[in-house]
């Protein structure tokens, strides 16, 4: 694969899968789950592309090496089985997130995403796009996703606002993960964004509101277990059979209800898939802790009881 | 009108405007506007519904008497005009909140409504249940409706959770007004909805997002004046049509997303209205601060650039 | 009492204890404890001024026709024993505040407090300034304190800022009630203070800080029962003797620190203060809860096992 | 210098200058500056000890590789200058901060200081507790310091109950930097603390605060501008002079008022630090913003008006 290839034609669709990283239980990284995981996702789940190092695979936990091994383990295994693997790049460090946008090119990434940075939070929509201007310049033929997480970041510029304008500071804007549940700036998004953009939206419990207002995809952590009902709410949602996809998408908020109820951290969500692959991803790594048993049993048991088997 | 008569059959759906309170230029409320007031949501924009002394109403700023008053007239005019008047009696006191509810019930109106008492806040779904057991009992058969709008009240009890069981403590209960942007907790309301029930939904701007989430109306302050084109918005969704949904939808983003700008609270909101509507609803009442001439104008203006004239 | 004499020579110092509201067990206001209270507070705890119908008093679960009687009724009794009795006037509505402020006058109150209004919040120092004005002007001879306490009513209005020219917009204006935890705000005001007015603090467990940063006196619910125990500490602190100050206040903290552990709302406060006191002083009103007995017992034993008897 | 030597012996007291880090108008570290910083410390500002690549330090915004250089020629520079160097090596990743806070012991720092790690937030006081286990035991014999700024990571686990048998988990636990405004919390950690540890603040505009509750020292960006002026304050308060004390802190909260309502991120304090000192700091790095020169000028012009030269 160039690096030079212009990857505007591959426009990032559907279920996308953030992926959690495979620790040994001794909480080092393990590689070798990697393939499996890549074959469980498309097989069992029918997700065809993953979003890597992100939130839900710890990268802020996890040391810059060690997310350029992981990323490029992601996107060899991958090859040739995924439509497209996104590897978040985002730092504290403009440095850091420098070099990991250079190293996602290197290695045949498919577009590298973004986190606001938010121990500094830019308080303007200014400093924001500087910031990423200098992140996505290092790896100009790479297309770029802003990662809008607000609730977690903290940083408020509005999705819509950081669009304006954007491909004049960064032509390889490509699109917007957007977690966050205002559906204003979401729509405000949709209704600006460019033939060659993606709006993705990241808060599974509500995908069926974004795909109302547009959205063109979805990338959450969930789909790594329930993708393949996931998939069914969106063809639902694309035949306008809304009372299917409706019906699918209560059954995702009654599994998430309850979840939250009990406590619903990213140690229990690892822990909950886990238990429903059968795949080997460990314990998380401090400072999340990981699920007692029981908790996630408890959950597990309600994940069966609303899902039958993929 | 006999107060015993059961209201259960008329379910309220659709759109229902959440009315300002109309004041004379000296500040006092004024009664003579009612009338055309009603006559305008009707013939102009097609609203059948009407929920009095809400937030939009300033009724947190009205005397109890001033409420009474008020409450009285809507009924009064409405009568034979408009489907159904829910008056809204929520007070921080309970005392004044059951004074109110009574007096509703007198009055002849269509059904109450409790906002969450929001100084001492209820921090347990069993303490603001009391509360509004409390409010409820003393007008056992007008149709009762929580209203739901935690990002105002800092209440953070979830709307899934009063309804658990909520009939055998306010047999009257007949719904919500949810005004929030937690979509899977208003999922999970319309999921656990009883079919006399109405689940309403309150945040205007992303109304869409609740239709596909399985909304049985809507209640804001904008369609007040754009009720004309939400009447389609929803009339379109009902039909299939998702992209004419979703068109409208956004028109309303657009309009709302530059008023807030510019800064968008209830005195610009009032005047918007005034400008749009040619009714004399007067300024709001401190501590609500009256819109300059000049903010008005601008919004206005975009609002004329958006919507064609109902 | 004139309602015409300048009150400006009594200023407002030292403790102030912000009285509970007497309920019966039927949750009616109970005027006949209001005597027996007024004594424990002066010859148990010492405390010589009264802030009444405040946050702890519960005012905004009463109706005005109660605060009114409840107002009299402590003006009356305190006559001969208290130095001051403050009464709060704040409500939601400008009209409910100004009724009260002139009935504040007529029944002869030493002074008048009004809150930030909560539900539409002031954004603006001018909205603000703009409402108390309001409520001042109707009783322009009673001394006026505002009552801040930002983390409640989340109203972000600097202290400082309200005071910048405060008396030429209210002449009457005597200081504020700071209960906040922005030390510099706070001590802005109190270096911005002129001789006539009095800058009170209102957080107990830190009153320390405040002292040290030139508080004029203190104004809280915990002075209802460890107002003996606080007068000593302000003792050593105007005596410079800081280390006794210190051991006053962690104890303080120690009592706080332990009840808010195990919950600490007006609820448990008021219970704790009826056994202590062994005052009637009844349950509180809803949406406050009653206290279970084994919750106010824990606490009430760490107290005993804390301070000694006054 | 033996990393095995104990440290207990140099207890962490009075001012402490938490440092910036200089940078080239590249925006690369200048180590050439350290060596002029530490002397207009110590010369101008009476400052002994340093709190090295923390918040003001914009650690978050190094590489692990640039922090390391950093730390080294800090402590290299400060031998027998400064009193005490204590290096932050907080990281939202664990291994990172084991690997600084080995290379702190290697490089003879005098201690070294850990922030709550903020994107995955520790929900629980055992949470937050085993990640600084972690970093803690890996430098065993270096003093070790909780750095606590709830405002800013978000995590609200209470310091008082952070310090509950800390020292069965990590023996060279110290003390900690308490940048709260939480007074309660801060008294009852002074009044838990061991005779060996250091109870330090860290919100400069309320220092004054803080002693008056027994704070055993204070660490702070402005002391590296205003340090010599908070010297005189500190000693006054030791010698019971609380209203010259008083006097220096209404100062010093007169300037931070004035440049708050201005904006006053970490790019305006460096500039200012710039400006006061005549160091060659440089810009911050992104995402803080720099400053424009006019806003630094203005705020130059209040600290001459209010603060005499050192």
């Amino acid at each position: 694969m160039s690096v030079m290839a212009p990857a505007a034609d591959k426009k990032l669709t559907g279920l996308v899968a953030a992926t959690f990283t495979p620790f040994t239980t001794q909480g080092e990284i393990n590689l070798r789950e990697i393939a499996h995981y890549i074959d469980y996702l498309k097989e069992k789940q029918g997700v065809n592309s993953i979003f890597v190092n992100g939130t839900t695979g710890e990268s802020m936990s996890l040391t810059v090496a060690e997310r350029k091994i992981l990323a490029e383990e992601w996107c060899l295994k991958a090859k040739g089985k995924m439509d497209q693997v996104v590897v978040h790049v985002g730092c504290m460090s403009l440095k850091d997130s420098q070099e990991l946008a250079q190293h996602a090119a290197q290695i045949g990434a498919d577009g590298i995403a973004v986190i606001a940075p938010f121990f500094f939070k830019p308080t303007t929509t200014e400093a924001l796009k500087n910031f990423l201007h200098e992140v996505a310049s290092v790896a100009p033929t790479l297309p770029f996703y802003y990662y809008h997480i607000p609730a977690v970041t903290g940083v408020n510029v509005l999705g819509r606002d950081l669009m304006e304008g954007i491909e004049e500071l960064i032509p390889s804007f490509r699109g917007v993960k957007f977690s966050g549940s205002d559906l204003m700036d979401f729509g405000q998004c949709v209704s600006y964004s460019q033939p060659h953009w993606s709006v993705l939206y990241g808060v599974d419990e509500q995908l069926l509101a974004a795909l109302a207002m547009g959205a063109h995809g979805a990338v959450g952590s969930t789909y790594n277990y329930i993708g393949c009902h996931v998939n069914e709410l969106m063809l639902a949602f694309e035949k306008g059979n809304l009372i299917q996809a409706r019906t699918i998408q209560f059954k995702v908020q009654e599994l998430l209800s309850f979840a939250k109820k009990l406590r619903f951290d990213l140690g229990v969500n690892k822990q909950l898939m886990n238990e429903v692959s059968g795949l080997c991803l460990g314990p998380p790594r401090l400072p999340v802790m990981p699920c007692p048993h029981a908790h996630a049993q408890s959950i597990l048991q309600k994940y069966h009881s609303i899902f039958p088997e993929c």
